[in-house]
């Protein structure tokens, strides 16, 4: 892996669209472990750049979405979902051939779908979803290591350019995080489940203890460790999960599926008072987890 | 309240069925807080009886399930749940007259419909639930101060003795612990919703997760902190779940039911692309977790 002071430098210029937590971290990250030249930031808010370029995030940077980016060898899209591809669209003229797009949403199929039908055939777009931090926090929080040891996703369609795909990795390996490669689609599935579907769960806890709350005045006052642990994403900014939810809502509406398929499962034990199949739930459930924590190490 | 060297004793001796984690915490702090004149250990395993003696957990100990605690003014049962009527039936004709008894287990109605029906009637039976700790982890955890700021719960029935009640909380008041007094079926309700339905979410979840782990091959590796944190009371023994679950199957079944329907709300937004209502559901639940967290400081 390149360190500060090796010589290869996988792009010449990167161009950042939106430099906040992540934008911000990937443009750091990118000059201290040689991954690029010259980082330009690209937004809407001249202070907000100004704060990024103090920060040593970028080296320059544009106010000019349209033309800001023209020099760019890489172009990284870090809005929110629902901006990627208008984004890209009023930038798609002065994009130059031959470079590559990536961003960095939570989601891929729509954006993915979107994005390629509005790019010149030239410029390379590979979807991309780095596993740390979140599209709303300022710069102010951003730091050289937030991908060290992250998942670091790449998605891929029938059109993926491999030699784009393998600069990219190259870049997401140069900053330390671990790159996974996978089909859109699949990607799409597997976070429905495992991100998605938990913010949607803590949610709708949240929804009926209130219920419940009403109706007897005691439910909050007898919280413990659980209610807290299965709630605490609910912190995070609505329209981030909105936006979220929105382009991922058929394998999302799966995944709800399939959760409410296994609690009317449990719930037939539970009025048949099947005793072994009632443990069995949750003694399956203690060893998934453990092997899972072992597969993440 | 009460501290070390005050001269009110609630309780001149105390015996303790099952001297676990909860019930030699209960004694140390009984003993400090001068809840008790004497604590008295009853178990089956002469090992673990002398281990909580030697932890000045007890004072003394018996192995005489039946005979044991003829001479206690406060019984406290600190078996699993589904020992806990068993255990006082085997116990019940030596209990003294205008004893008290309470245990400490998860769940109620049942535990309470079966107690009522098997003590002599000058025997005052309480339910209790303090909510710190578990059933299973042995005396080596046990701590003086485990109660110290935490919720205890006991529950009322139309039989309940109303000066037991007032010496048990003055007991559970004198450990540190805060009293809260709920009906009993008020109480299995809250818990079912706020504890019970959030382990059988996490089984749900893993369940479900490790189904799509079989299909793509990638879905634990992209797990985030949100599924850790969801998952993560899934380490608790399934053997205390399953006795929790059948002795409070009625109010998780309702609890279920409710989960489902809101899930039910939430996949028909998404079906027909709902902004509105996608980005309501969200930000009722960050606005529910602060005004929950805001009441429980």
């Amino acid at each position: 892996m390149p360190t500060a002071g090796d010589d290869i430098v996988i792009f010449d210029t990167i161009a950042i669209v939106g430099v906040g937590l992540i934008g911000g971290s990937l443009g750091m990250a990118a000059k201290k472990y040689g991954a690029a030249n010259r980082v330009i930031g690209i937004g809407r808010s001249e202070q907000k750049l100004m704060r990024a370029k103090i920060l040593g995030a970028i080296d320059d940077y544009s106010m000019d979405i349209e033309n800001g980016a023209a020099d760019a060898d890489l172009i990284v899209i870090c809005t929110p979902v629902c901006l990627i591809a208008p984004t890209l669209q009023r930038m798609a003229a002065s994009i130059k051939p031959s470079a590559i797009v990536t961003d960095v949403g939570s989601t891929k199929s729509q954006v993915v779908r979107e994005v390629e039908g509005t790019l010149p055939r030239e410029v390379h777009f590979v979807g991309g979803h780095p596993m740390a931090g979140s599209e709303q926090a300022g710069v102010e929080s951003a730091s050289v290591d937030l991908f060290r040891g992250a998942t670091y996703v790449f998605t891929t369609t029938d059109n993926t350019n491999l030699d784009a795909l393998g600069k990219l990795t190259a870049m997401a390996d140069a900053i330390g995080s671990n790159v996974e490669i996978m089909r859109t689609e699949d990607h799409d599935r597997a976070v429905a489940i495992i991100s998605h579907l938990p913010h949607v769960i803590s949610a709708a806890l949240l929804e009926i203890a209130e219920q419940a709350q009403h109706e007897s005045g005691m439910v909050f006052r007898l919280a413990a460790g659980s209610f807290r642990d299965l709630t605490r994403v609910s912190d995070s900014p609505p329209e981030i999960w909105r936006d979220i939810c929105v382009t991922n809502s058929n394998a999302l509406e799966h995944a709800i599926s399939r959760l409410q398929e296994s609690l009317e499962d449990f719930k037939a034990a539970l009025k048949s008072g099947n005793k072994e199949a009632i443990a069995r739930f949750f003694e399956q459930a203690g060893n998934i987890r453990s092997t899972y924590q072992r597969i993440c190490k």
